[in-house]
């Protein structure tokens, strides 16, 4: 299959990318090295960071004689978009290419406006570049659980039946996030529903809940082929950065009450997810949403699973509750579905103290470069 | 009260500020001429078209010896936004400032792109125009009825209550519309809903029906100050079009079956709306939300009414069904509750043969202007 994958430098597009081109696909990566850029500008660069794609394509040939195509450019830039779906004609495109840190998202105007500009830019882009040039093509795009935020009610997968005054009818499940880049992803869900109906697109929206970990079939071959791993506020998930903390010897922050609860997902799990997708494609002018996590959990279970964990290493791991710099409730109900891709095959791989235990060995590695004021929040909801 | 009225050339814009300045507020009005430039672009020239600002600003002070202060400026420029709001120091804002045209907003990749940049960079710009100078400033946008689609239950004013399994919660009305203009309107009440859950801001955001008529208690003093009025595919909405199309003897063209249903709503009672929502301003961290028209009518009931006013005056009005140009049901059921601001003390202007009848007149001062083509569908929503 021919796959075009936008991001292909984040921490999930380049394992993606290593995962179909080792399984025979024709892969090509797009990316701006956005993220790098703002790591750098915010102080938040990763504990492990690859080389540039340019280099690791050649890293990963070498290792597994299959070759990935790059493509340096902006998928919010429209002339760019449309020109690289022009001239790959992909039959499956898997679009990261977003603006994927919270905190970054809520710092102010400037960051805000780069991240609306940014991931609504590069999703619309998509849109008119596969309605121009490959209007059969599949879009896998990844949403976040984040997008349905933290309801009294059951969440459902992507859709809600509604029953009102006698009569019936099927929604979108509303949507309700609770940071500015969570928000833009429900905004890419409104603009792909609408021009799936209006367009007949094949749109799969993947409702993703937190990653964590860092080995793949592939990533574990050889270290410059990790994916990049974040421990600091700005692009770290909570249980990478609870890891790090654990290894360095700095109390886990858990943010207010620690009740949050939320659908975590191992980036194997992830690799998997993503590949049932694209065998399974959305019809012509069929939204197809999948909710992509294998387990809820949380704040506070995360960091004693992590205590657990380091404390079987012979690490005095600590925990302690820090004032919450986001807004978001700290106790509340949740309950969010998640069959459609276990019923499609997904066997989960779960947050064990084996799974964690190996995070925790490798992190070992990078243990005097962690510093504690990158896992501190920088950040805050309302200043 | 000082009041800041964005869009102050439109269809709205313009007699609202006439409105407001007449009962003796300080009124600034903005615009940058969009509407103009896109109908000279699109051979979709008003009928009836006013001076511009800086002209009709004296017009309207010669007669009501009240001043509007003009300024001329893009909204979806931040740097502008952030200064008129800084400088005119706004206690209530009215947004009208976005490309209003849904036929628009479905010609192509360019008008698209425009359209959602033009309306989400307006809000957006607004919104921290708001928080960075005016955080106590009310905002009132004008969203539309639209932005609900046609579903198979009741509307409700803005939100509503879900039962699911056993647990219930309130979330904003499920939106689903039929243009990209529609649904720019959406995504402008997800950002606005987001950021008024963050930063405490003041907003209201009216969900109006298609809005019909010209004559409002100050435009009818003097022809130079009345409203533009479009009959056009592009600008004209379906009232306004029927009644030239009837004056000019051309058959008033039904799209479709003509079972498409709305709620519509007088020019004069707009005026009233906005200035009940102006009087009664949603508190600190409240998106307030009312369904904005006074009566429900499907295509075919309105092209009855205007034959029936025609008639009577002595035209011989025909009406015919041509191939729906959009993508939308023809025939739905439709109840849209419109409660909110009839508690608050409107009383409706209905769709009569009198009312009809005085825009019959008007029109008929400029029916060698009315050209055929202009009424006649171009833009087709599925290529």
């Amino acid at each position: 299959m021919n796959i075009l994958i936008l991001g292909g430098d984040g921490y999930l597009g380049w394992p993606m990318a290593m995962h179909f081109a080792a399984r025979g696909h024709d892969v090509t990566v797009v990316d701006n090295y956005l993220r790098r850029k703002i790591a750098t500008a915010t102080d938040s660069e990763a504990l492990i960071q690859g080389p540039v794609l340019e280099e690791r394509v050649d890293i990963f040939q070498a290792i597994f004689n299959k070759k990935i195509a790059y493509r340096a450019g902006d998928c919010a830039d429209m002339s760019f978009m449309n020109q690289v779906v022009q001239e790959t004609s992909p039959e499956t495109i898997i679009h990261f290419a977003e603006q994927a840190s919270a905190p970054y998202s809520m710092m102010g105007q400037d960051q805000a406006t780069q991240t609306l500009q940014n991931n609504l830019g590069a999703t619309f882009n998509l849109i008119w570049a596969v309605i121009n040039h490959a209007p059969k093509a599949h879009i896998v795009k990844l949403g976040t659980m984040g997008e349905y935020g933290t309801p009294n009610i059951d969440i459902e997968e992507g859709w809600i039946d509604i029953k009102h005054n006698g009569r019936e009818q099927e929604f979108l499940y509303p949507r309700q996030a609770s940071s500015l880049y969570h928000t833009t992803k429900v905004l890419d869900t409104d603009l792909l529903w609408f021009y799936v109906r209006m367009y007949g697109l094949c749109v799969t929206d993947l409702m993703q809940g937190p990653v964590y970990g860092i080995f793949t079939d592939e990533s574990i071959t050889d270290k410059r082929l990790l994916p990049n791993f974040h421990y600091d506020d700005i692009f770290g998930t909570v249980v990478n950065r609870f890891i790090c903390q654990a290894v360095a010897g700095i109390p886990m922050t858990v943010y207010g009450k620690g009740g949050q609860t939320r659908g975590y997902i191992n980036i194997k799990d992830t690799m998997t997810c993503i590949d049932i997708a694209t065998h399974n494609p959305a019809r012509e002018g069929e939204l197809c949403i999948f909710n992509q996590f294998t387990q809820q959990l949380s704040v506070n279970e995360i960091a004693n699973k992590v205590k657990e964990a380091a404390d079987f290493h012979g690490l005095d791991a600590e925990i302690v509750s820090i004032t919450n710099p986001r807004i978001e409730m700290e106790d509340h109900y949740y309950n969010a579905k998640h069959s459609g891709l276990t019923n499609l095959g997904l066997k989960p791989t779960l947050m064990t103290h084996d799974i964690l235990g190996n995070l925790i060995d490798l992190v070992m590695n990078y243990r005097d470069s962690i510093q504690k004021q990158k896992t501190m929040p920088r950040v805050h909801w309302n200043k």
